[in-house]
C-alpha cells in the first residue's frame, strides 16, 4: 500500500492545508478504505470561511469531507459483511451509544454521534480513512463510486420527503434550487409527487432544476411578498401544496412556505437559518399545516442504493466539476464561488473516472 | 312545547341581549333540541368584547354558544339514530361540503364548515335549537348533561393530546392552566403520560391544575427566561417532555416550548396568540422538534363519551360557576373576570341539575 | 335529450339484457351524465355467472358496471363544483350515512354505502345515470374518457400500496397479474419501489406486466410449493420483499407472500378467495410480518387524476378490447374468457373515442 | 465478593440442575450484576418439559431466566451510565449487529440478536451475571426489584398495546388470562383504553384479571364457537371492540378475535400457537382488520419503569409465589402445574425482599 496519505485539513478558519497523515489502522469493527470520490458540501466551505456552524467550533485541525465513496483495503477482525476490494459508499454519521434515539430508530438525533467533519471529528478528504464497517454500504456494479459519494447530499433529500410524508400525487413546493433544494425535487418524483414547483434567486439554478425534472419553475425577487408568493404557487400548481420544502434558510422564504402549504399540509425545514425566526405561527396552527425540521438523515443508505441501482433516481447530472485531490484548494474556491452544483474531489491517484 | 326561546344575543361588540327568538323547526337530517347545559368559552367572550376573532367578524345578530348538551325533542323525517327524549351531546361543527378535508376525515380543516357561534352561524345558548343529527351524540345514562357539554373543551384536549401523540410514559409540559391547558392535563394522563408539568402566571390556576392530577406545577412570572425556563422543566421532570402542548398562545411561552421539548418530540400549538411569532425555529429544526397546530376537533365526541362513561376521566371540577339562562350577562361578566374555570348556564326551566 | 337509455340489465343469474330504461332526474346534490366509456369488472361477470358475491345476492334486477366515465349533461339544484358539459370520473362508492366510518376518513368501511352494480344497488353501464355529484370528478382535458373509468381499478391499486406503506426503494411481490395485480405494479413503481417481482400462472398475463414495467417475472405452477416460491423471490431480488401485494385470492399463494416478506414488512391481501384460510399465522406473527385487507379505496381519485394527468402513470395499454355499448353481452363474453386484460363498453352512440 | 454462583442450568429435556458456576468478568461495555429477583416464564418452563421451542432447540447445557432485576457489582471500562450498587432491570435481548433493524428501530426483528436462556444463549438465573450496560436500566428507589424483573413479561404487553395502537376510549378484547393476557390489560387500561373485554377458559385467572382491572369477564368453553364468541363480546361492550390482543395462540381463539374485531380495526397475536392456522382471513381482509404479531418487544424499559415509578400501572399483584434460588425446582414445578400467576426466584442470599 502506498504509504501518501495526502489530506486535506483545515487548521483555522481560512486556513487550508494539504499534509501528509499517517495511515490508520482499523479496529476490530472498521475498514481501513482507499478513499475514490468526495463532494464538497456548502458546510465543507462555511468550516473553512468561518471556523465554525453553530455551536460547533473548530479547535483543533480536522480532516474536511463527508460526502463519499471510496474501496475497502482491510477489514477488521470482527468485520463480516465487507472485504477488502468492496466498494462502498460511506455514511458519515456513526452513532457512539446506544442511546434511546439509537434504540428507536432515530440515530442522527444521538448528541454524541461521530460525524464527518464536524469538530471535533475528522472527514474523509484524503487518500486513506478508516470508518466503521456497519455504516459503510456495498455499492453494485452498476453504480459508480461518484453516485456512492453523493448518497449523502442525496440522504439530505430523502429524509426530508420521508418528513414531509410524501406521496402519491402530491403536489410539492421546494424553495431553493441548490443542491440540496435539487436533490429533494429528485426524491420527491421518485416517492411519487405529481407536480412540484421549485423557486430560486438564480435563473441559473432553476434551469438546472428544469433539466432534473421540475415541473415549474418559480423565480423569486428578494422583495417578493411571501404572501403573494404562496398565491402564485397556487394558481401555479392548480391547488396548494401539500408540502413545502424549504431549502434555504432564508426567513422570508419560510413564511412563503408556510403561507403556501395546504391546510393539514407539512412544511419541511431542511434550509438552517438564523436562531430567531419570525413566522406566521398562527396561520400555520390553524390550517394544522404542521412544521417539521430535517437534521441530516438516518437510514438512507440502503435506500438510496436500491434507487440508484434500479436508475429510478438519477443523481449524476449534480456533478458540474471535478478536481484531482492535489488540488483541493481550487476546488474549494469553485465552491465558495457558487459555481456549478456539486464539485467532486477525486482522491484515487489511479483512477480518476466517475 | 314552551314557545319560550329565550336566546343570548350578541347584537354588536358589547352589545349582548336576552330575547326571544321562534323555535325552528328540524329539516329531514335534524333534530330539534332543548338545551339543558352551555359552558361559555373564551371565545363567546372574545366576541362579545371585540366583535371578531381574527377574520371571523360579527356582521349581523348572532346567538352565542357552543359548548352544550339537550335534549331530543323533535326528529326530522330521515332521522333514524336519534329519538324524543335522548340526552345528546352537540358537536358544534358541522360541515358542510364533502370535499377532501371531509372526506379524508379531517372535517375540521373543511374551510366551509358550519361552526355554532362563529360568525355568521348562530349558536346554542337559548331555550331550543336545531342542529345535525349526525353531530348529536346520545349520552349514556351515568353521563350528565354538564359532562355532555364540558365534551367541547374536552374534544380540543384530545385533539391536541392525539396530534401530540402522547402515549404510555410520555414525560408532557402544559404552557396555561386555563380551561384548555386543564382538559389537556386530564386527557393526557388518561392516554398514559407518566408525568405532566403545568405552567401557569396564576397560582390559583396551579392549585387547580394540581387538583385535577398535575404531577409538578410550574409558576412563571412575565420576567423569566424561556431558555431558563426549558431547563427548569428538564430538572423538574428528569428529562426533557417528549410533548410539550402551548395552551397560552403567548410568545415567550411558545419558545419555551420549543426549548424545552425533547429531540424527535412534538410542540402543540393549542393557544392563539399573535398573528406573526419569533421562535428558534432553528433549534426546533436541528433537533428535530416537530412543531403542530390544533384547529378544534375532529371524531372526539365518542371517545369522549366512551372516557366519562367508564368514569376514567372527571371534568365534572372544571365547573365552578353556574347560571340561570336568564342570568346569562352576569355569567358572561363572571367569565370576563376569569373567575373560577368553567361557567355553566343552565337553559332548561325545569331541570337546573348538572 | 336523446330518450335512448339502453341499460345492460342483469336479471338474474346467467340472464343478461339489453333493455331501455327511463331517463332519471337528478337531485339537489345529483348530476345527470351521459355516460362515455365504462370498464367490465371480474365483478361484473361473477355476478352475472354466480348471482352473487358472497353475502351480496342479486335479489331484483340490476343494471351492471361500476369503472366509468361520462359528461355532465345537467345539475342538481344545490351542485356548484360542476356544470353540464363537464368530463367527469365517477367514484362508485358513495356513503349514505355520517357514520364513524366516514367521520374518520375510511368511508370504504361504512356498512350502508351505496356502491354500483353491488346488488341492490344499480351501476351505470347505461346511455344516462345520475350520481352523488361530490363523487364526480372533473377530467382535465389531457386525459380521457377511458383513463377515467380505468380510475376504478387503478384506486384498487392504490389503496392496496398505501395500506402497504410502500415508499422509496421498496422490494415488492406482486402475486397474479390479472388487471388488479397490474394496476398494483403501475402504482408501486410510481410510489418509489426498486424493484417489483410479479407472478402468475399464465405466460401471457406475465407478459403484459413487464409490458407496464415488471422488473421480474415469476412464472408460477399450481404444484408449486409457497416455502420454495418463497425463496426464489428472495433470491430473485437480491432480499426479502418488503411488501406482498396478494391480487390472486389464491390459499397457496396467500402462504407465498407471506413466508416471502420480510420481517417487519407488509402483506396486503387484495385478492378475495375462500371464506376459511389456512396460513403460517405463526411464521408472520413471530417476524411482525403485518396481514391488512383492502376493501375497495378512498380517497383515490383526485390522486390518480394528478398522476393521469403529470402522465406519471399510464393506464392505457391496460384496455385491449372495445364494444358499443350495444355489444354488451359480447363484451361480457370476452371478459369470462379472460381474453386481454379490460374490455371497455362505449356508451356515447356519438363518440366512441378513447 | 463470594464466589458463590448458583446456577439453574437445563441440562437436557427434563433435566434440570442447580449448580456453581465461575463469576464472570465483565467486558468493557458490560456490567456484573448481583442478582436478585428472576421470575419464571412459561417459555422456561416450556425449554425444560420439551428442550426446544420451535426451531431453537437446547443443544449444550443453558441457564434459564430472563425476567430479572439485579444490583450493579463491576462495571466494565467504558461504561459511564452506571456504578457499583445501581439497581438495575435487565433487558435480555441484546442485538449484536447493527443490521438494518437495529437502525430502524425494530432490534427485537434482529435475527441474530442475543437473548437469554434462548439457546445457546444463557439467561441470568443464577447469582453473578454479566450484561451489556446499554440494556441494563436503572430503577428508581420507589420500584421494586421485583417490579424490575416484571418489567420484562409487561414489555411483551406494551409491545403489544402499541403494535395494536390502544388509544384513549379504546374498547378492547383480551383472549387469555394468563400472565401476557394480564400485563396486556395493565397497559391497554393505562393506554386510555374504555372498556376491556378478557376471556379465559379458567374462572381462577379471570377473577385475577377483575381483581387487575378488566371491565368485563368473559368466561369460555372449549366448545364455544368463534362467530358466537364475536356476538356476545359485542354485545358486552355495547359495540364492537376496535382492538383484540389474542394471548392464547389456540385456533379457534383466534378466530374469535378476527371475527369481533370491528372493520378498520386490529388484531394483535401474542399468543404462538401451530405454524399452521386456519382463519377467516377473507372477513379480516374486506373489513381491514389488520393482524399484527407480537414478537417480544423494543423500546419498552424506559417507558415501563416511568409507569412503574409514577405509580400508574401496579404490577404487584401478579407475583404469587416466591422461592430462595436454592428451591429453583420446586419453583418450575409450581409453574408447570399452572399454579398462581407469576413465580418469582429470589436470587440474593442477603436480600430475600420484593
Ligand atoms: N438540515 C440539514 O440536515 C441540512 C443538510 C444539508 C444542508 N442543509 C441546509 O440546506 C440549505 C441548502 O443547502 P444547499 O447546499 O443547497 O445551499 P445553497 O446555498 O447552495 O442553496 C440555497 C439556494 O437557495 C436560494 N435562495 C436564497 N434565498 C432564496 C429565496 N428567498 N427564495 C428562493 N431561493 C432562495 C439560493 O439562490 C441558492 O440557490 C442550507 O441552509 C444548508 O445549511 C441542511
Ligand atoms: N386551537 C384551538 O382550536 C383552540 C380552541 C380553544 C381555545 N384555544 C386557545 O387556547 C388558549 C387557552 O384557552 P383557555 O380558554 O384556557 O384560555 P385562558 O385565557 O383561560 O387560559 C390561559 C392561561 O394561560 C396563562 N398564561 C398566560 N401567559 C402565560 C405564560 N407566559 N406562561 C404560562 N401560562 C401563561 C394564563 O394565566 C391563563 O391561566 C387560548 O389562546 C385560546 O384562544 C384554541
Ligand atoms: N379487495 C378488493 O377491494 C378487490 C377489488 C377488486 C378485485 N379484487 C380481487 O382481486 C383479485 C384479482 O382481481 P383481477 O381482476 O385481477 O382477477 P383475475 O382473475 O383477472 O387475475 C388473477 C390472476 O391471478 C393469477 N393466479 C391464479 N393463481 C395464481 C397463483 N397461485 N400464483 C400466481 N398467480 C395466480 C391468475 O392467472 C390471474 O391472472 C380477485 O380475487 C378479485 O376478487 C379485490
Ligand atoms: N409473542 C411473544 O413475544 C410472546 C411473549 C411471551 C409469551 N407469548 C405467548 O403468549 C401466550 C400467553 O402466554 P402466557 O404466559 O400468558 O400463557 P398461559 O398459558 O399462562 O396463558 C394462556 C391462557 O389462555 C387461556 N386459554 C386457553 N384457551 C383459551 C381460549 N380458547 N379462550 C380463552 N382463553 C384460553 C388459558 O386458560 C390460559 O389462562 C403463549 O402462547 C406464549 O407463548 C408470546
Ligand atoms: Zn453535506
Ligand atoms: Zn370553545
Ligand atoms: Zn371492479
Ligand atoms: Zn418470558
Amino acid at each position: 500500500m502506498d504509504p501518501d496519505n495526502l489530506s486535506v485539513v483545515l487548521h483555522a478558519k481560512g486556513d487550508l492545508r494539504l499534509e501528509q497523515r499517517p495511515i490508520p489502522e482499523p479496529g476490530p469493527d472498521e475498514v481501513l478504505l482507499q478513499m475514490h470520490s468526495v463532494g464538497i458540501c456548502g458546510s465543507d466551505v462555511h468550516y473553512w470561511v468561518h471556523g465554525r456552524i453553530g455551536d460547533f467550533v473548530l479547535k483543533e485541525p480536522m480532516v474536511l469531507g463527508h460526502e463519499a465513496s471510496g474501496r475497502v483495503v482491510r477489514v477488521g477482525t470482527g468485520v463480516t459483511h465487507l472485504k477488502p476490494g468492496d466498494r462502498v459508499a460511506i455514511e458519515p454519521g456513526v452513532p457512539r451509544e446506544m442511546d434511546e434515539f439509537f434504540k428507536s430508530g432515530h440515530y442522527n438525533l444521538s448528541p454524541s454521534i461521530f460525524f464527518c467533519a464536524t469538530p471535533p471529528d475528522n472527514g474523509n478528504l484524503c487518500r486513506y480513512y478508516i470508518h466503521k464497517a456497519s455504516f459503510c454500504y456495498r455499492l453494485p456494479d452498476n453504480v459508480t463510486y461518484e453516485e456512492g459519494a453523493l448518497i449523502e447530499p442525496l440522504s439530505v433529500g430523502i429524509h426530508a420527503c420521508r418528513r414531509a410524508g410524501i406521496t402519491l400525487g402530491s403536489l410539492v413546493l421546494i424553495c431553493g434550487a441548490g443542491p440540496i433544494g435539487l436533490v429533494s425535487l429528485l426524491v420527491a418524483k421518485a416517492m411519487g409527487a405529481s407536480q412540484v414547483v421549485i423557486s430560486d434567486l438564480s435563473a441559473d439554478r432553476l434551469a438546472k432544476a428544469k433539466e432534473l425534472g421540475a415541473d415549474i419553475l418559480l423565480p423569486v425577487k428578494r422583495e417578493d411578498l411571501p404572501e403573494e408568493m404562496a398565491k402564485r404557487v397556487e394558481s401555479m400548481l392548480g391547488g396548494m401544496p401539500h408540502v413545502s420544502i424549504e431549502c434555504t434558510g432564508v426567513e422570508s422564504s419560510i413564511q412563503t412556505a408556510i403561507y403556501a402549504t395546504r391546510s393539514g399540509g407539512v412544511v419541511v425545514l431542511v434550509g438552517l437559518g438564523a436562531s430567531m425566526t419570525t413566522v406566521p405561527l398562527l396561520n400555520a396552527a390553524v390550517r394544522e399545516v404542521d412544521i417539521r425540521g430535517v437534521f441530516r438523515y438516518c437510514n438512507t443508505w440502503p435506500t438510496a442504493i436500491a434507487m440508484l441501482a434500479s436508475k429510478r433516481v438519477n443523481v449524476k447530472p449534480l456533478v458540474t466539476h471535478r478536481f484531482p485531490l492535489e488540488q483541493a484548494v481550487q476546488a474549494f474556491e469553485t465552491t465558495r464561488q457558487g459555481l456549478g452544483v456539486k464539485v467532486m474531489l477525486k482522491c484515487d491517484k489511479n483512477d480518476q473516472n466517475p
